[in-house]
């Protein structure tokens, strides 16, 4: 018989109250045979200041057994800027090995975009997760003084780029579009741009059905406000990735239901989803939160598990869900959780 | 009497279309005591076919002969990515020092953003122009091999981050809102992060008139799309600054009317004036370009040369003609420039 043994990873403010609904929502949707075991870790900002850790090698071995980890959101101002970022978060797309850093961007029916003219945005970004400028590389000299020089390294192998393109060619061969877009900058940034560049165009002879471009990171802001509906599958580096899957995210309806996985394709460590949003100390335990993002990277956990009828029926309960907010009271985060949870059993 | 001694680059594409309209509203403008002397230079794809340079020494020994460089656009599809670009566009920020990279946004009445509610945007980057990861440091192993490694380095120097941060400040101070923003990724790129806050809090408390406030870049694409009347001044490292730019100018009215600065403050070697948009092959030589960026770049250069109220002129002309464009057919690029060098002069 099948099961799923999660490690569900609450964290600070309103983590705690998404995951809560993410996990009712799951275990509303799996069929009876699948068993689902779950073990919550504390990790986060309560963590760090109790211990000062934030992620140990016995922790890491704990969270390895797994296969696979729900993450509601770590970070608070309490903390240090950059602690918890490289001290858990990083640390673990690093230690598993999360190259491909997934985050799909639709907007649904029902949501809201601050852009004029509703246009027609589904798109998915394949983020690199593991090189690029945040692999830690680079140093100070001379700090504090009027002489100090701090440097950033960019890393990127072949290896490293070339299993994430060929991860997102298949993705794009899958889709009905078969677009791939690439985003760099490598017309300023060429060491790192040339390998990019010729590692997309070579992987893209073994993929002749999917249609390929290329738009530099600072050309793709401008498209993601004025043509979104453009892009249907997009590949690039690990900080380009960031900023524009946060903007895609702005576009597509918000953090609110903007969704994430950090994936280990291979399933040799546990890939961790999450939603894109942080933890919102501002509004944590006020049932004020939006589960809808952690909802829909539940989706994405079970696909990547290989729960697609499953995955695919959270996602339209979403859909339908957003669908019918319009001109109704806001609900609370366990009401949205509830309703969704409904919606997928029946 | 007073003269401006000018070097025009016109260069590729529609560059040659909208820096003729620029100089012809340079010329209404000045009062009749001010020489207006001009020389024109063929910098370029057209030059980098003909010889294989993209600017010598001897080039930049002749602009540094004058006040300041008007220039149009540079890039063509014909040319290699990166070539003219290293080899022309960063050369120049880098031999005359343009650490002031200014990109004023201004949603202008008449204007149409892709943003719904017509947001009042008026801000302004200063983004560094000779450090970070535009720097050229990097390299590649093993190139064309599995083991390809590819690295860029971003440097980062206390005298080169102070400086633009200390220009930025001074920026706010003389602005009504006196608001300052910082935009990095302190908390992954910690080396370059620390460096950049530390010196922004401390060159702060020169400025205790000036509020300031700290966003991730990623977390700014979203405030520029969902929020961008929150920003007056915004400070920023070279590659965010490149990126947030072409987002700013995308709702705030598109890069046909967006201008920027490539700035030496000290004055020592000549500073730059340059639409943001590139030379658009695709419609050069029609007559469709619109050179009102190219315009809003003079105001720019004037204002930098010292002539304020001319610069005030060209803008508030600028602002009566896009107010007066809707619903009126599109006019070619010499009778905007025609009508905007009327405006000007009465
Ligand atoms: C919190 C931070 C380290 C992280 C990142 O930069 O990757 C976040 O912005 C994200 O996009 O997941
Ligand atoms: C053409 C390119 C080198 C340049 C840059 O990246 O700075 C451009 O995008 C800009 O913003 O001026």
């Amino acid at each position: 018989s099948r099961s799923i043994n999660l490690a569900v990873i609450p964290g600070d403010g309103i983590g705690q109250e998404v995951v809560a609904e993410g996990l009712k929502v799951l275990s509303a949707v799996l069929p009876q045979d699948v068993k689902l075991e779950t073990k919550e870790y504390d990790f986060g900002a309560r963590r760090y200041h109790a211990t000062g850790e934030t992620l140990t090698d016995a922790d890491a071995e704990a969270l390895k057994q797994h296969d696979a980890i729900l993450l509601g959101a770590i970070g608070d101002p309490s903390v240090p800027s950059g602690v918890l970022e490289r001290g858990f978060l990083l640390k673990l797309r690093f230690l598993f090995d999360h190259h491909v850093n997934l985050r799909p961007s639709k907007l649904l029916p029902g949501v809201e975009t601050p852009l004029k003219g509703e246009p027609a945005i589904d798109f998915v970004v394949v983020r690199e997760g593991t090189e690029g400028p945040y692999t830690g590389n680079g140093g100070t000299i001379r700090k504090g003084t009027p002489h100090e020089v701090a440097t950033e390294v960019s890393v990127n192998t072949a290896f490293g780029v070339e299993r994430v393109v060929r991860d997102a060619f298949a993705r794009a061969q899958a889709r009905p579009r078969k677009k791939l877009t690439l985003v760099h900058k490598n017309n300023v940034l060429s060491f790192a741009g040339h390998l990019w560049t010729n590692i997309f165009n070579q992987v893209a002879e073994e993929f002749p059905e999917v249609t390929t471009d290329y738009i530099h990171v600072d050309a793709a802001t401008i498209y993601l406000v004025t043509d979104p509906a453009r892009f249907d599958v997009i590949v690039t580096d690990n900080l380009f990735g960031d900023i524009i899957t946060d903007l895609a995210a702005a576009v597509s309806g918000g953090i609110g239901v903007a969704a994430s996985g950090n994936i280990n394709p291979s399933r040799e460590f546990p890939s961790m989803f999450e939603p894109v949003h942080g933890s919102a100390p501002d509004i944590a335990g006020q049932g004020k939160a939006d589960p809808t993002a952690t909802v829909l990277s539940v989706a994405l956990l079970l696909r990547h598990l290989g729960y697609e009828t499953e995955a695919a029926r959270i996602e339209d309960a979403v859909s339908a869900d957003l669908g019918e907010r319009a001109g109704k009271p806001a609900r609370s985060t366990s009401e949205i959780g509830d309703a969704l949870a409904v919606r997928v059993a029946g």
